[in-house]
């Protein structure tokens, strides 16, 4: 009873860090660490603006010093309380949590840019702290959705691969119909397979961005027609996605109600 | 039964002015006012073109006077009649109506025009007129329709929530591809990551504006992965809302049989 | 007996032009109506093009004249085989016949080329035969196919009908929006909220012509912000109905079962 | 037993060669020959962009040759292994085998490079390989996802053909629209109905290229309408199959546990 009251520091370190330490929801902790994240990507993502870096350079650098700052701790931290995990116990342990996925990723997000003592500019360094996001997506109540998601979308992959597998074969036989009629006349824009082949991408996905569009009266019979397929690429996955959805929570429902 | 017979004027003008008084369908009083509203907000559009006004610019000053003079007189009685409901009851009850959250709307749409004397471009009050008309939309029949879209949507909720945080990480991910790839040869377009991100939610969606496009062979290459990951991105919130739809009505099918 | 083997000439008249005379599928003189139509409406279409015109004039002028002069006879045999039906029997009842919705719509077909003696372009004509050709939509095998998705839209109308009143909100508060922050830079485009709209539109459907586009940056966050509401847009409508399908297939077979 | 143990060299080769032979997945060679496939079209791809082909011209050459042989050495063994096929015994089997569809291809894919030696610009043929690519797709658990694909969309054959009739209709109707309204101001673009259907396609699949848009009031109205319209052509298709494919993977499960 004692030992329940007198939670170890290191315990207490711990359950505020790791995400799967609690089972209901996020720890206090762990929900200031996320709002800073997402407050050091955006600034990340402002500061590449010149106009708006500009307005005060010298801010952004605090600010790139302080988040290099604070997350330099909480990797420290993180380190230390692992050794509550069996698995990293001891400095062996400790070695093989520094060189497990996730770490490494965490420590990406820090070290070059304490290495070149802040001139690096550190915005790739914010990308593996979105990434670090990901993990936090595996908790609590979003497992679950994830998990439906990630089953609807494996229960139905050869359906999906198949579609994929269409949509390339489409891609690639409408591209080289275009650059077979438009390559003569627009040879910038139709003149081979993968420059057709952009064209291709933009008009089956219904992008349709209009930088390169067929001239020929033949080229736009046969553009046409890819449009008008194009609807059947988005949707037969839809569909495939919606029934596997629908399937995968029919199930669960069935599940629940058995146990 | 007597009482039932004579009704009392403030009864009658509650009945006719409250959408929730009635249960089957709108009074005539309501169909009226949803009217007007309809063609105060057309006069309020075609108003701000100016080859439209010029046609004849009293018109429109008469129509603006017209409406206002409308709204507040139906703003007048909405008061007076909430006396009809115990919460809105005496004078408290009235100014506690008059704090109510639709009940600023209405004043809103009415008081900027009166109090600068119609100086006041009419617009945004106009705007206020269409909240109103949400109000509207729970009632009767339309009231079950509105329920069954909230209710599949928040049977989803988390599913949704994923494919948005998905969407929000493949835009800060191809917005920052392309801004490094495209960065130094269109400075004015991928510049920066805020600038690339307006590309990539025109790929996302499959807008496509094409104002903004790749030129190098790297960045279309990137740009073409990102339009065919914007399937993805409108196929997975179609098929979970379409099974959730599917779901909310059986569910909805099975309790009528029930009872 | 005898009076089977012995049809009357208006009876087989009758038979072959009304395409719901016989049950299972269509006669071969409809048959062979439906491709005349068909080929009139391409004539109609290339004719257009002066390109293809000028390669040969009169051959157009021909086939105008040989069209107008072969629906004019199937015109008189249909008014003539209408007598087989009780209610367009005699006089009173051609004269109703005639005056039917379809009657009419074969009549424009013809009657002002005839009365223009050939100089008046028979495009409009042609597009009232297109007409035509829906009411054979509704034979056979097909009719269940158009019952199943008028039924599966019926079921969903008030859903339908929300999720298009939520569509033509969103197109104004957008629109609006684009007209207050752009109106000033940019007055051909988003001078006023009608034009505003035309952008909305483009934008929500996720058309995305790109010919008018934001150009400030607080337009452009507005606007992607629309551009990613417009997914939902379209996912929303396409669960419904693929809900609603898939209830109306499921009723449709559980009363096949029953029967 | 003996005989199973002491397989002929042919019947090891067909074994190898047949993608259908063996029942769970594809055998080592018919692997490592899908590979070569894949390499040849993406060089034959690759070889017709002339910033890549001037890279190394010879080596294309080269390439191109030992596809050639290899195919070549391929398509002899095949001949050869069909004997094992009751059907393709004898020399007139092997004559029957060489005019069956898929040999054709193979041969078409080979020969015209053969007989050019080299001197014929080998897309075409590499087009063929593409096209052997679907057989192997109809091989072991794919089969059973290219059924269900097929199933569901048969299923649903007269309802997909009438939203196809109605999609078609709808490209005439607005494409006339905008000729008639459109024409005279823009008479490259919609000055006849077949350059009017360009646009009309662009936009009711939402593709949009922005190359050609209305520039009156009135087209732009119509143009709108258009655009709306759009969505319902991608949403009624895309529930259609949502519910076939949904129908058919129930049905496959009903099956299933019956067994």
């Amino acid at each position: 009873m004692d030992q329940i009251i007198k939670k170890s520091f290191r315990y207490q370190v711990y359950e505020q860090l790791d995400p799967t330490a609690k089972t209901n929801g996020l720890s206090m902790l762990n929900k200031v660490i996320i709002a800073i994240i997402f407050v050091a990507v955006i600034v990340a993502i402002l500061e590449t603006e010149s106009t708006v870096r500009s307005l005060s350079p010298s801010l952004f650098i605090y600010a790139e010093w302080f988040f290099a700052a604070l997350f330099s701790v909480e990797y420290i931290f993180r380190v230390y309380a692992a050794g509550e995990r069996e698995v990293y116990r001891g400095f062996t342990g400790r070695i093989r949590y520094i060189f497990s996925i996730w770490s490494i990723i965490d420590l990406l997000a820090i070290l070059p840019f304490i290495l070149t003592l802040g001139s690096y500019n550190g915005f790739l360094l914010r990308l593996f702290r979105i990434l670090r996001l990901l993990r936090l997506a595996r908790i609590g109540r979003f497992t679950r959705a994830v998990d439906a998601i990630i089953e609807a979308m494996r229960s139905r992959s050869y359906e999906l691969t198949i579609s994929l597998c269409a949509a390339i074969f489409l891609l690639l036989f409408s591209g080289t119909c275009l650059y077979l009629l438009e390559g003569s006349s627009q040879p910038d824009d139709f003149g081979s397979i993968p420059r057709a082949l952009w064209w291709s991408i933009a008009t089956l996905t219904t992008v349709g961005y209009g930088d390169v569009t067929p001239i020929t009266a033949t080229g736009k019979f046969f553009a046409g027609l890819t449009a008008l397929t194009g609807i059947g690429m988005i949707a037969i996955p839809t569909g495939i996605l919606a029934s596997a959805f629908s399937d995968a929570i029919q199930k669960c429902n069935g599940n629940s109600k058995t146990q």
